[in-house]
């Protein structure tokens, strides 16, 4: 007797730190590369997976990355987390693990993310913290920043935060919904929330990277408003690194 | 005209993890080896540090190991700390520069020391904790820890706390002055703080061992009274992983 199909979902949370990105590519560790040597070795069988909430870049973590896959095994959600937390490196852990419906797809049906990007902001860089937050050890104004936050926030066309290579950039619809775009400091951290309906690809760090520069006074408020007015690719601005930034909700 | 003898003292920060522990050693990278290759770059001579407050083993994090070094340069205090940093691995920082007086000496002159021990408290492993706090699947009663800690705190003979194997455990004098353990849950994290005048050789690990067993229901209130009150060095409790403690302040 053949089990019915599954379809499972998973949460991951991972440090992006030793991975090229989320996606599968030759000659490179991902993390959807370790996760379907994982999902293989566990169910004795060749597994891909079939979706996940979206690519993350070399450096990017998440502490709920939501991924599905298909499988007929008889292992319970116990039995498939606890195996594949047992074969995965330790930079990547299943968070949880549940029973999704068929149609279930990790991408299509995802309608929220929030992302966080961490700043540390002090003149002496902090090796504890290092592949974690970006160093700014210039002064930032938190006012001018939330000013230009607000700017941001809402339905806009986002082109002009769209990075200019790679894949998505192609996208014709490039307007989003910033649902919030939120900035706390937290001792020596300055934090950046930023939650949407979705991002164009690079769009978080371009719109970090832009908040980074009004908060070092490189740029007023008002450019902010020129630039997201232009929609013009050639973003005269500059994209935060990735190691500031971390998934961390996605919501169906 | 030769500048008259300085002694600098300076506060590192450190991501232990990858190296082999405070003290230099043949064959593997080490905090001490790291930071006398970028005095003697910077100095331009070949400089040996004149001492550290203690030396953190493999693993070990710090935010504030205090160091002090002899030299005739004329750089600034600040020329130092920034050419420092530049010169060392990302995972060491000097935090502060500053001049002390000639008979400073980083560990003759310690009064006292504050450890903080992370232990993440989840049945789930966390990656992006994974070289910073020790991960306890199991759950652990509060109560029962902070009554043990209670009994641990004070001027005792630590005997029973010092490793047996390694410099520092043929000490005679194993009397020690514990001024505070207290344990703290922020989260999923359990943070142990101990502070003290000083600590034997795997002391504050082998402290923290004890208190998760007790946490666990292995171990009662009782056993460590036995335990502290037999100063045996066969210590019949565990190391807790090295992973898991930061040094986070020394006094003068």
């Amino acid at each position: 007797m053949t089990m019915p199909m599954r379809n499972i979902k998973i949460i991951l949370e991972y440090d992006g730190s030793v991975f090229y990105g989320f996606q599968k590519q030759p000659r490179h560790p991902t993390i959807q590369e370790a996760l379907e040597t994982a999902l293989s070795k566990l169910l004795n069988r060749k597994t891909k997976i079939a979706a996940a909430s979206g690519r993350t870049d070399t450096g990017v973590h998440a502490v709920c990355q939501v991924v599905n896959f298909r499988c007929t095994s008889r292992l319970s959600l116990a039995q498939i987390q606890k195996g594949l937390n047992a074969l995965l490196p330790k930079q990547i852990a299943v968070r949880e693990a549940s029973e999704a419906g068929s149609d279930f797809h990790a991408r299509y049906q995802a309608r929220f993310k929030r992302y966080q990007y961490r700043v540390y902001n002090h003149p002496v860089r902090s090796p504890l913290r290092s592949n974690r937050a970006f160093h700014v050890p210039e002064p930032l104004s938190l006012p001018q920043m939330r000013a230009a936050a607000k700017i941001l926030t809402g339905r806009h066309d986002f082109r002009a935060f769209c990075a200019s290579s790679g894949a998505g950039s192609q996208k014709k619809n490039t307007v989003r919904t910033v649902k919030s775009l939120e900035i706390s400091k937290k001792g020596d951290e300055i934090i950046f929330e930023v939650s949407g309906d979705g991002f164009l690809y690079k769009m978080v760090r371009n719109l970090v990277g832009l908040l980074i520069e009004v908060g070092r006074k490189e740029r007023s408020v008002r450019d902010v408003e020129r630039i997201l007015a232009s929609t013009n690719r050639c973003l005269p601005g500059s994209t935060a690194p990735a190691h500031g930034l971390t998934l961390v909700d996605v919501r169906y």
